[in-house]
């Protein structure tokens, strides 16, 4: 078995905004086809300032935006140092335009590399009833 | 800019069942501290039978679960075959012994490599409202 794989950028963040925006690159736009029935999108992105040895090797931080949060392993929070620096967020899909697409909530710093984009099912990635550690509660809501 | 960049298997699934283990491989296992603390977790990981040129050029599928579904591009619906073969599922947490976790309603088939591993904020993750199309009511939740 690999033990590492390739990944393409299909786009990036041009704009990091209230309103963001994100442009698919010409080779990827038909993927798009019929984003637009769905009013939330999850989009996974490349945190690319964080890829080198030194923040893909780091595997405890103590998250800096929640106050008191306790030192946590980075699969126990949303640190964008961790092994593989993929962003993920689920932004309201504010209008299209072509292979631009506008969103709201996006938490990634502009030029950062799209690597995919699903549309949300609530019925499969709503959980309000999830429960998380009281330190999450304050702070961004990530 | 560069076009694509390295992404390493940080574990896999093991057996994939109702209650699914996986196995994160001992160099990344500290990053799983703290994680027993959340209820749900997002995990996301590689589908690896997908990844070779032909299903990493398809953009365009009618979604085969969902009866009645049109003709969708690939960030439109969540088919195996896409740029990146990244799946992406909402799990509840049941367990955990050393670097072994135990989770339901994962996705993914035995053997796929594990990318990443996040907590689930219900405050930035969760939206019960959100809007989609018809057909995705009708058979799987994703």
């Amino acid at each position: 078995m690999e033990s590492s794989a390739t990944i393409r950028f299909v786009g990036k963040v041009e704009r990091a905004e209230d309103i963001s925006s994100i442009r698919i690159y010409p080779e990827f736009c038909q993927a798009l086809l019929g984003v637009e029935a769905f009013s939330h999108l999850i989009v996974l992105y490349w945190m690319h300032l964080r890829d080198d040895d030194s923040h893909r090797g780091t595997l405890q931080v103590v998250p800096r935006r929640h106050e008191g949060a306790p030192l946590s392993g980075v699969f126990a929070c949303r640190s964008p140092s961790r092994p593989n620096p993929i962003g993920h967020s689920v932004v309201r899909l504010e209008g299209m335009d072509g292979c631009r697409i506008y969103v709201s909530c996006l938490d990634a710093l502009e030029e950062s590399p799209i690597i995919d984009i699903k549309p949300y099912h609530p019925r499969g990635d709503s959980i309000p009833e999830a429960v998380v550690p009281e330190w999450t509660e304050r702070g961004p809501p990530t």
